[in-house]
């Protein structure tokens, strides 16, 4: 019997676990591929004040673990797949256990869309659904192509342009829709091309890519270019992993909370990505998890007054 | 003329100047200290998520002066005196110079309370009205007394602890209002001791303090404990630093906003420790920092195309 389970180790469950266990609760975080979620996955960590310089996201994950452990926290590697959150007692189901605890934190996060065409998932480590921080530099010397034109999108073509021999931005919209820091650093680069209004139709090639479909946006028209041998890196976006919990009240996906992170179901709170919000950056990950945490507590200590 | 001027800088106000300078905006940060803000003087930064283990207030600080520097922020340590919030240009007045912008973000956080006892400002730096962090380890070998019981209170005690001889927390409370982290810790420090429903109430000393007057809650009985040389730290709470914003809603002197951080006065933002809020932690203050500064990147847009 634990007092809190979180699900998922992005900042925000990690946060969460912090302000819990360090308040003398018996906390379990269950996370299904590796500590810091998303986050663990880029090349670099910027705008969260005062993070260090150059930070990768394995270097801040890494970190995120060793406090959270610090506090006393439990983390298992276990992939959760039903819960019952309506009883006093929560029940959280993973492939190997079941966990009983009296407050949840969901911090479940969101997963990066596909493009969901053709040659996609044919050619999936073999120039395709690739990672920058853990495949960009098998890629050294090749030609990459980054699709996308958010923040995430244009921070990983900066960071990959080290290794890439040329390296082009395929955005569907007229502009890049990065800040204008990430913007400027792309105008440096003299290995950086940006096409805009244009997308990524197709993807071919033998035991690896060697052929991209480009669809202008305005025009229709395909443009094929070849490329033996190249990487593609895809941040078309994310949607959140909020099937699991057909109990709670969403919208458009995103759990909805009130300011204390608090779902439509008592003892239930819900951090991060997942939630409905207009901001999603580290900081307010981070910040929720802080305030979810300190909620359950809170919670958890009326019910024990009360019993 | 700047696009955005931000009152105060500690981890509200430089996330703010993080997130707006690096989306291209003309930004400058006017602190009347030193950049950290109250988190500049604690001994150790600890359940932010992420931060470095054993970090300290100054090498914290120091990584958010450079992170806001390096994004394209300017900052002037320069005490502002008076700001003219209700025009569409706003002015801030310093004791040096008067600047002009379009947008205004209030990170200007609290101050720490003083006991208000006798002696407590006589023996200023000779004993009392010390901080950890700058001056703990001068006191080495002295007795050290830490008046308060909250997180901020016993965190810096343990701190403190490896220079004291000996370290007495004298709290008004029956128990110490610090995480059960702190507390266990508290407990394996064999140099330190609790005084629980007691109050310092007075001061005494030659060229330095060699006394205490403690009063006891319950019984109101004086108790006189007798100490040459040693070191007095207090934290006694803190008050908002809001004084300055006569035209700004605020409740309990606590700047009220919105979920985007928006004040009562178009163009105008708050931020961190300074607001009506819950939950006062690094995290909330960061967090605040980044809704602030996308917000008034989006004020100042939406003024600029209206023109």
């Amino acid at each position: 019997m634990y007092d809190v389970c979180i699900i998922g180790a992005g900042p925000a469950g990690i946060s969460s676990a912090i302000y819990t266990a360090s308040r003398g609760f018996k906390v379990l975080v269950l996370e299904q591929e590796r500590v810091g979620g998303t986050i663990a996955g880029v090349s670099t960590v910027t705008h969260y004040a005062g993070v260090l310089p150059e930070e990768t996201g394995y270097t801040f994950s890494k970190r995120l673990k060793n406090q959270a452990v610090y506090c006393g926290a439990e983390i298992a590697i276990e992939k959760v797949v039903k819960v019952d959150l309506l009883s006093d007692i929560k029940k959280i189901y993973t492939t190997n256990n079941v966990y009983k605890c009296k407050a949840v934190i969901i911090a479940s996060g969101t997963t990066p869309r596909n493009l969901g065409i053709a040659g996609e998932k044919e050619f999936a480590g073999k120039g395709t659904m690739l990672n920058a921080l853990y495949d960009g530099a098998k890629y050294t010397g090749k030609e990459m192509f980054v699709i996308g034109g958010a923040d995430g999108a244009v921070k990983e073509a900066l960071y990959l342009s080290q290794y890439a021999k040329k390296l082009t931005i395929v955005h569907f919209e007229d502009e890049l829709g990065a800040i204008a820091e990430f913007k400027n650093r792309i105008k440096e680069k003299s290995n950086i091309e940006v096409l805009l209004h244009s997308r990524l139709t197709k993807i071919k090639g033998d035991d690896e890519v060697n052929e991209l479909v480009i669809t202008d946006e305005h025009t229709k028209e395909e443009r094929i270019i070849k490329s033996q041998g190249c990487g593609i890196f895809v941040y078309a976006g994310s949607t959140p992993n909020s099937e699991m919990y057909p109990d709670l009240v969403k919208d458009n996906g995103y759990i909805v909370t009130d300011e204390r992170q608090k779902t439509n179901i008592d003892g239930v709170f819900a951090v991060g990505d997942i939630c409905k919000k207009e901001i999603r950056q580290i900081a307010t990950a981070v910040s929720d998890g802080v305030i979810a945490g300190i909620n359950a507590v809170s919670y958890i200590k009326s019910r024990t007054d009360r019993d």
